[in-house]
Formats: structure tokens, C-alpha cells, sequence
């Protein structure tokens, strides 16, 4: 018999996990309630399998879900030995779940709960299962998430007001546990710098617990915790690391050794947010945002190359249709978690997952679609969010970068769609759609001028910002004269407005790397997440402006700390050094070819291992010399203007000429 | 200030309380989930209000939900005061809440919570709040259901079998407590007769208590209770029957004595269904069906004249679309609820009622529309359930009782649609398709050689059903000559295979009588419901068939305690002898006007008391002489061909010929 798994309704155990997730957020002492709407788990659900038992034998559906078993024509609860007759069966255990979601388990010797069973909401349609390998034990449960603990302690402990500061070193989240309080009320700041801990009225996060006895607090992100109360001094207590035992398979080191740090530190930050999904940041908002998320797929197929924190998020963010709003209420963000889908099958080949979501990825193509105007643009309705970045951009009437962004949904849509053996009419419409719209765009948007996309054709200013031409590029929507022209007049044209957002600085970095000018991001990498670490950083801030001093980094939103000290969009020099400086990416579907462009840049020498597939990439540069081995066949090496097929696990040495 | 009452999102204390009740099915120690999918309440939700305060002022917004209050530029906890300052505001209060929905309350100087606040579900989409009367206090808990509980005691206890035999006197419906249970396991069997409760192998209720102290069995339907353990006869418990209260309006009594028993047992079973909703039976299946919804509206509007379970049964079985399935996975049972929604309205004039349900309403109906076949019938797509009635029907392609149902559904969209104020272009649309289809079921199913309707007219079989022909007349889909060949062929004819369920047996009484066949309705209710009266029912059974005896009345689907004793669709001879007999229907929306037909038929004498609007009307007659008299204005009394409009609060008297 196969690994028995427990099993629940496809995507119920990421949708209940996004669920408790989205009701995490506090602020001010408020509970924050997430600003989208946000699906529940099924009620109801019957599981189901045909199955032959070659003799009689004793089986046992376990559950903390209410409900019974259909088999052999008898009704059995739920949780109570069963004994089945030797023949065909079809088995159907038919749970609800107030609370949580229904799930099950069963590990007998004729019949195991696993990917083979199907699922059907009482809703009369099929549906996969789905199912974690770390639930595969009666005793488990899948609705406590499997985090890790550690116990943590602070480095240095000292009065500060009238109170105890403490300082843990560095960015953490921990839950702390008084196993004994008897002097209440108890007073806790929590600070991701010493400032805001201080600060106690201002803080994001603090708690004060008014009733003796143990007390434990839910995890929160801190660096610094500054307790006040009664006899202060004398109150002992525990603080436990939560965190997702998630392994790095990527790194990189080189000549520099600021990268290193900054590598590390930008892997810390990536892990702290790598939860049941991957978040903006631990402080706040601790939400999935698509936007945010698209990023973190492309920096954790690099660090982790592990697809189960990206498959839960993506499937989190599809959340239950109908749709009711963009994603996140974002118009731009629906269109990256079409994009998101995509690449991840690139990727993986993960075809499973693809045909799971695939309705879902149909469902959010149509709301986009049913919302464009009579010319096909995107443009904001009622309540949408035309977001793209912060900073100066032209959002009169449709902008140019949405557009874009629709006609690459386009193309991959006609890509999913055909992966998926749709008919060849749908595909071509697909790809119909993205030509006209294509069309559209350059008579629309395209400045003959400037040499470059404007933002908007309505407002009459032809403004031209960094942001709509970066996606130009990064998408691959212009080539030959015109993207020269991009380049020259939408991407490095120092007069342009500069983008201050780290968020879409990863963009234009991956732009710049993709027309060659890897060193450009190479120096701003070591100047921007070089400036934050001397600025004291422990983990990558949600944005760093080098102009600022001392506390007045932490301010953001009209918040003295409302900026996030540990924000997952910053962790993109992972990125950016394995795909442009090793040079290592995905060739065709599952990443069943691959291809090697190391390339230097500013480096003298630089060693680094790049996951790919089963196995991994080493990439090692001492100038002139380079040496790649790669573990696993498919690999193809680009260099000097030559290609050649990677040997499997034989070192190839090469001159970087 | 307003009375301030709890808020809620519109519909989410209908739906979380249904499923509550969808899940309180059990069967055979088995907990039963309910078949069809049930929706959810909202996780999270945005209340907001602009107001004035003409002072400075302090509040509160009490919720047993999480989250916080958006005022005057600040976020601020629930469940604390909150100083005002004066001036014009726009509050928002956003909560979630995991286990139950979110709601709260506001009762202060300048600011209540009621009707007059507005909701969104955080999709952008502003909707009316939901609020009963008697959640009018901090101390409320909309989720805990606002029952009503009575000690009821045993009329007599036996020892029976090896345990003891508690009777109490007629089907009831109540919570057992035991506050010390010593010996354990004990063993209880309910039965809704005194067979089943003996038999507790195949009884449809028991329980096993295994752990001692005190104990509480959730309410459960029963006459009888058996219970079978150590010590059993010392063993003290008393029960709580939990009821909803609602005041009967109506009375009906005639000189045939055994009429008042009818009315009263039905009166009775239709109390013991009327709870969060209208139940199909309290022991089996206790979930909401639409179909005997419908019914249940029918005789409520006569027996209570109260809408709030009405509307909360709407609610609860239009559930959250999207609609994956027909309501209950019906075809018919979706036409049903549109026609309750129109039929609801036409009674009460409840606009803010039809509104709010109105986009569901619309959606249903798009659900409904999109699975027609190419000529636009009701056809059985994959897992639909073409039902109409248990019994012999030809299901061969479309069913002619399907489309005459789908033909109300058009004709009720236009009404509801012009109410709503829906484009003419829209209005006109329902009504074309209405005629076309009528067109079209003329000429596929009207048999002019039967002179009746055949069910269908794939199988070639023309079979001729009561059913069908029922709807014909009920919904006043023909006229003329062919609706006296449709009484004649297809209602009338002996030859005709008989309807065996009370529930379409309705429907026939109720076409009986509009084609002026009282005394036949009169006859068959004395015949059938005194038939089971005297088999020993104490509440009206799911099914009767004077044929069977002793304990073979109580078999069904396969089991022989299967039938429901206690089913609200057999409470109808107070729909008949109100709507037909006193003769008492509203003429217009809102029963602005109504029509009094008064009809003893078979009774020499009988007296009965209507509710009407807010008040009622008498209506008495002893052979030759009728009484009739209204407290409310807008009645027309027709009579001996000739009609009068009813003063009010004045008897009007007259001799019948």
C-alpha cells in the first residue's frame, strides 16, 4: 500500500490556514481584520474511491471531522473500527466541519487515503484532494500548522524608562510565555527597532495582559521587547521562535564581502516570511499579497526550489470564487497570480497542480475580462486599484503598464490553455487577443517622440515613467529598434523620475540584468542593501531612503514605525545573483533543459550552488577562469558567444573572455 | 435614538444558523452531513453609517467578534468606550470572526445600530445589514438561536424489554438531561413510536452515554424513550422541550368534530417544524427543502401571518451563490424558491425584503437558464434531479411539469423585475420567453387525443400524470376548453394512476379546489388525515396509506422506522380551509386588498378566524346564514355571484344559496 496521507477537499487546508492567517493582524492593540474579502473552507464534503479488497479486512476512518462512512452498502461513524468484505467497493466518508475543514485519514491494509481519492463538495462536481507528506499519522492534525519552535533569548537585557528592555540581536517572531505572572497588569512593547519597543504608545504591536497565571502571547515579530509593570524586573518568561523548517539549497559568495552579508541577511528575511505562505512582512500587514508573492515564487524557486510554500500561496490566493474584487482588490495583482501560475509549471512541471487550479485560473481570467472597457483595456471600475507601484505615475484613464501586464495574461493564458488540451480555437484566441491588444498599445501608448511608453494617452501630459517601460522589457513586448529605444529613453534616461519602492526596484534590477547590465544591479545592489545594513539592519526593511538618519527610517504610512523592518519583497538579490550572475534558469517545461550564462559583472571571483530540478548547479569564478558542474542532465552553458550541453556531475572550465 | 437592535451582514444569521441545522442530522449513531452544499457566513465585514453628533459623546460597539473601530481618524478596539467628538461622521466597524459571523451592537446618545447602517463583506460591494427584534441588548448572542425551552414530563413509565419505557403522550421534540449519571454506558433509544423506541437496533435515534456526571443529549424528536443500562430504574433525567414561540393567528372549527383535531395536530406538527426555518420533519432529515418550503410558506402565511420564518427559510436556501447545483441539487425546487420569493412579497409588500434577496434571486434564475436545453427546456444535466414527485412519472427528456413551472418562473421574474424597476427591454424579455415556451409546450406536450398533457414526449410512452396536469391548473397554464379538457382528462379521471404523497397531494387538493371542488378536498382530508388520526398519529405523518397497520405505517425508504411522524408538509387542511372554506386570499400586492370567497361545501356550520394584514377576518356560518367581518379595510366579499367591499369592524351578513 501507497503512504497513507490525510485528505481534505483541494485547497481547504490552504484556504483555513489563510483564513486564521488573515485574522492575525493587530495594530494600535486593535485586532485588524484583512481589508479583502477572504474564503472560508468547505462545510460539507464527501470523499470517495473505488476499490478493490482481495480479502475481508478491518479499517478505521479517522477524523476530528464529524460524519460517517458509506461502504457496502451500511452506514459506520467516523473513528470506529469498520470491517469490510473482500470485493469492489466504492467508499464514501461524508464529514462536516463547523470549525475547521472536513479531513480524513484511513491506513488500513486494503485501502489508504491519498492523492488517489476524489472529493466532491456536495456539489455534484469532482474535485482533487488535497494532502501535505507531514500529515501521514492518525495522531496528526491538519488544522494546527506544522511550525517548528525554538527557544530563543535575548542578548543583552537592560532598564530602560521604567521598564526592562531587551534586545534579542536581531529580527525575530516569537511567542512569549510567563509561565507564572503575578503582578498584572503586565505591559509589553514590542519594537522591530529599540526606538519603537521605547515607544510605547507608538509602537505597531503591544499587548497588556491584566490576569495572573500563565499567559502565553501569540507570536509576534520583534527585535526588542520592553516589559512594564509591577516588580518588572522580577518577571521571568520564555520566548519561542516560530518559524517553518524550510531548507536553503542555493549560495553564493564572492570577492565582496558586503554580499555575503547581504546574502544572508536577505536569506533571514526570506525565512522569517516563508510561513504557511510567503508574506509581506512578519510585523505587518502578515498578509498574502499577489504582488508581493509573485516576487517571493521567483526568489524562493532559487533559495528553497522547494514548490510547496508557492503552491499553498497561490492556491491561497485564489481563495473560493465567485470574484467578487481583484485579487487583493488589486488589478495588477490578479494579473501576476494568472503569471504566477504559469511559472511555477514552467518550473516545475507540476501538471497535477496545474489541472487543480486551472478552473480557478479560468474563473479570474473572466473577471478580468468581463471588467475591460469597450476598447479592451484594463481600466479601474468601481473600487478596483490600479496600483503598479507607489511614486509618480499617470493613472488617468487606462495605464499603460496594466495593459501590458493583460497582454502577457494573454499569451499565458493561450499557454496554460493549451497545456491544459483545450481546443485549438480557445488557444488562438488567446493569442488573437494579445496581437490586437498589442496593436492597441503602440498606437495608444507609444511616444514616437520620447521614444518610449507613456503612462496614460488620456490625461494629455505623456508622462513617462520607469515603471510601464520596465515592464516593456521584463515581458519581452518590444523588440529591435523599439526596445532600444526603452532602454535608452524608458530605463536609463537619468531625467526620469527614479523608483523609490523597493518592490518595483526588483523589477527594473531583473530588466536591467535582462539587457545586460548586471552590474548596474550588482553596484546598486551593494549600495541600497549595503546602505540598510550599515544602517543597522538585521533583516531587509520594506524601504530604505539612504537620505534618512537614525529613527527616522522607521517611519512609513504616517506611522512613526509603520514601515516593516522585515519585508519578503527585499530578498531579491537571491535572485538576482543566481539568475543573472550564475546565470542559471529553467529552458523548457519542468526545467527539463536548463540553461548556465554565468556571468562576473563587477566580480572577481564568485562561488555559487543554484537548485535545479533534483540536484543543483555549482557555478565557481576565479578570473579568467570559471568551472560549472551541474548534478542532473539538460543543462546547456552559454559562454563567450558559445553553447554547450552541461555533462552530468563533471566540472566544465572554461576562460570568461 | 432609534431602538438599537444587533447587525449583521444581510443573510449571514440565516446562514450561519443553517448550517448549524445542516448538521444536526443523525442516523443510526451516525452523525448524517446534509447532501447538498451549504454555504457559509462571511469571515469578515466592514459596518459603516454617516451621522451627526451634535455633542461630544460616548460609545461602545459590543461584539462578540474581533476587531475594530474606525472613528474620527482612529482605529480603536471593540468592546471599549469610545469618546465622539461632535460633528459628522462616518464610523466603520470591521470585524471577523472564525467561529460564528461577525455582528455588533451600538446603543448610544447620538449613534444605534439598525437597519439604517449599511454592510460589505470587504468586496466593494455595499449591502443591507441583517437584524432581528429580539437581539436588541449588549448581552445578546445572535448565535445562540432564540429558542424557548419547557419541562415536559412522561405521561407513563414501564418497564419494557430489560429497560424502561418513558411515553410522553405525543410527538414532541426536546433535550434530555441526566445532572448525575453514575452507572454508564447508558443506553437511549427514541422513538416516535413505541416500536421504534423498542427496537433500538433499528431505531432511527439513539445515544450512548459512556462517561458519568452530568449529561445533555441534544434536542431530538421522540414520543417514546427507552433506556437500557445498570441501575436504569434509579436513573433521573428530565426533559426540555425546545420550541420556537409564534403565536397561531388562525382558527377553523366546523360541525364535523374530528375537523378540529385535524386542525389541531396539524396546527401542532407545523409548530414542531417551524424553527431557525421551516423543517421538512424534526426526526428525519431536519434539513431545509425547498419544495416542502414552499408549502410550509403557503400555510404560514394563513396559521401565524408572520414573515420572519418565511424570510429566514429564503434566506437560508438561497444560501451564497455561486449555485453549483440546483437548490437541494433540484431543478424543481430552484423554480419553487423564486416563485416563494414573488409569492412572499405579494403577501406582505416587504420591498426591503425583496431587494435584499433580489441579486440572488437573479443569479438563481441565471443558474437556471444557463443549463436549458437548445429549445430552451429543463433538461436533466449531469447530477440534476428531476423530482416533481416520488411515484410513476415519465422522466424521459424534458418533463412537461418541469417546463410549466419554468413558464411561472419567467412570468414571476417579470413581476419581479418590474417591481425592482428592471429596464421594460428586461421585463419584456421574461415575458416573451414566457410565451414562447408556452407555445412550444403546447405544441410538444398537450396530447389532443387524451385531451390532457403527457409528461414526456421523448419516450413515445405519452403517459399521462396527475402531476403534470395539477400544475396546469395551479399555476393557470391554460384556459378555456383546454383547461376543462385538462380538469377532465388529467385531473378527474379515476382511470389516472392515484398520488401517493401528501406533499403533491397538496398541490391536487389545492387545484381541486380552484376548479370548485371543495367538498372533494373536504372528504379527502377527513378520509386521510382522520384515517391517520385514528391509526394513533399525534402529529401528522410523512406518508399515509390506510391499507398498512400496526407498525407497518412506520417503514419507509428501506427501514422500518424511516417514516417521519411529525412532517410539515401534512399540515395543509389549514391552507385549504382557510384559502377555500373561509375563502380569505390577498388581491394585491402587499394584500392591499383582499377577496373573501366563503365556501362551507360539504360543513353546515363552521367558524373561522383569518389573520390578515395586521388584523383578521371572522368569517361564521350556520346553515343558511354567513357572518362576515374584518378588522382591516380592502376586502371584497364575494358571494352568490355578486361582491361587496367589507366595512371594517362590521359585521356583514348574508344567506349562501
Amino acid at each position: 500500500m501507497a503512504q497513507a496521507k490525510w485528505i481534505w477537499y483541494f485547497g481547504d487546508f490552504e484556504i483555513y490556514h489563510h483564513m486564521l492567517l488573515s485574522c492575525r493582524r493587530q495594530e494600535f492593540g486593535c485586532d485588524y481584520p484583512c481589508c479583502w474579502h477572504v474564503s472560508r473552507p468547505e462545510l460539507n464534503v464527501r470523499f470517495y474511491k473505488t476499490f478493490i479488497a482481495e480479502k475481508e479486512f478491518e479499517l478505521t476512518v479517522t477524523s476530528h471531522s464529524k460524519g460517517m462512512v458509506r461502504l457496502a452498502g451500511k452506514l459506520r461513524p467516523v473513528n470506529q473500527p469498520i470491517l469490510c468484505p473482500p470485493g469492489e467497493h466504492t467508499v464514501s466518508v461524508e464529514l462536516y466541519d463547523i470549525e475547521k475543514f472536513p479531513a480524513c485519514f484511513i491506513d488500513s491494509e486494503c485501502l489508504v487515503t491519498d492523492e488517489s481519492w476524489a472529493a466532491e463538495a456536495f456539489d455534484r462536481s469532482p474535485a482533487p484532494v488535497g494532502c501535505e507528506p507531514v500529515f501521514s499519522s492518525p495522531a496528526d492534525d491538519p488544522a494546527v500548522f506544522p511550525f517548528s519552535y525554538r527557544e530563543i533569548a535575548p542578548v543583552s537585557v537592560e532598564e530602560a524608562r521604567d521598564g526592562i528592555l531587551y534586545d534579542f540581536g536581531k529580527e525575530t517572531f516569537a511567542a512569549l510565555e510567563f509561565p507564572d505572572l503575578r503582578a498584572v497588569p503586565l505591559f509589553i512593547s514590542y519594537g522591530e527597532s529599540r526606538e519603537e519597543a521605547l515607544d510605547a504608545e507608538r509602537a505597531i504591536l503591544w499587548e497588556r495582559i491584566d490576569s495572573a497565571g500563565k499567559h502565553i502571547c501569540p507570536p509576534r515579530a520583534f527585535r526588542y521587547l520592553w516589559l512594564h509593570g509591577e516588580n518588572v524586573a522580577r518577571i521571568r518568561f520564555r520566548a519561542y521562535y516560530e518559524y517553518l523548517e524550510i531548507e536553503d539549497r542555493a549560495a553564493f559568495s564572492c570577492d565582496r564581502p558586503k554580499i555575503a552579508d547581504i546574502w544572508d541577511v536577505c536569506a533571514y528575511t526570506f525565512h522569517l516570511n516563508t510561513r504557511e505562505f510567503f508574506l509581506d512582512g512578519i510585523k505587518r500587514d502578515r498578509w498574502v499579497w499577489s504582488g508581493d508573492a509573485y516576487q517571493s515564487f521567483m526568489i524562493a524557486r532559487y533559495l528553497y526550489n522547494d514548490p510547496s510554500v508557492t503552491e499553498r500561496t497561490i492556491v491561497a490566493l485564489f481563495g473560493k470564487p465567485p470574484y467578487r474584487t481583484h485579487i487583493n482588490t488589486i488589478n495588477d495583482y490578479s494579473a501576476y497570480l494568472i503569471l504566477s501560475v504559469w511559472d511555477h509549471y514552467f518550473a516545475t512541471g507540476n501538471r497535477t497542480f496545474l489541472e487543480a487550479v486551472y478552473p480557478k485560473v479560468q474563473t479570474l481570467f473572466a473577471f478580468i475580462a468581463g471588467r475591460l472597457d469597450e476598447r479592451g483595456y484594463v481600466v479601474k471600475r468601481t473600487e478596483d486599484w490600479i496600483f503598479i507601484d507607489w511614486g509618480e505615475l499617470d493613472k488617468d484613464g487606462p495605464h499603460c503598464a496594466e495593459q501590458i501586464l493583460l497582454w502577457q495574461v494573454y499569451n499565458t493564458m493561450a499557454k496554460i490553455a493549451q497545456t491544459m488540451g483545450a481546443p485549438h480555437e480557445e488557444v488562438k484566441r488567446f493569442l488573437l487577443a494579445a496581437a490586437t491588444l498589442k496593436f492597441r498599445i503602440l498606437d495608444d501608448f507609444w511616444d514616437a517622440e520620447k521614444g518610449a511608453f507613456i503612462d496614460s494617452f488620456v490625461s494629455g501630459k505623456r508622462f513617462v515613467s520607469r515603471q510601464t517601460n520596465v515592464f516593456a522589457i521584463l515581458y519581452d513586448f518590444v523588440d529591435g529598434e523599439t526596445k532600444q529605444s526603452v532602454i535608452d529613453h524608458g530605463l536609463l534616461d537619468p531625467a526620469l523620475p527614479a523608483i523609490t519602492t523597493p518592490y518595483f526596484k526588483l523589477y527594473e534590477l531583473l530588466a536591467l540584468c535582462k539587457i545586460g547590465k548586471l552590474t548596474d544591479a550588482q553596484s546598486y545592489v551593494e549600495s541600497y542593501w549595503g546602505g540598510m545594513l550599515n544602517a543597522g539592519a538585521t533583516s531587509v526593511w520594506e524601504a530604505f531612503d539612504p537620505a534618512r538618519s537614525g529613527a527616522e527610517h522607521y517611519a512609513m504610512y504616517g506611522s512613526p514605525y509603520g514601515k516593516s523592518l522585515c519585508h519578503a519583497w527585499g530578498s531579491g538579490p537571491i535572485l538576482l545573483l543566481c539568475r543573472y550572475c550564475a546565470g542559471v534558469a529553467p529552458a523548457s517545461v519542468g526545467t527539463k533543459t536548463f540553461d548556465v550564462r554565468p556571468n562576473p559583472g563587477l566580480y572577481r571571483r564568485f562561488s555559487a550552488t543554484v537548485p535545479i530540478r533534483d540536484g543543483f548547479v555549482e557555478v565557481t569564478y576565479e578570473a579568467p577562469e570559471l568551472k560549472v558542474r551541474s548534478t542532473v542532465s539538460g543543462g546547456t552553458l552559454y559562454l563567450n558567444g558559445r553553447h554547450v550541453p552541461l555533462p552530468v556531475n563533471e566540472t566544465v572550465r572554461a576562460v570568461i573572455r
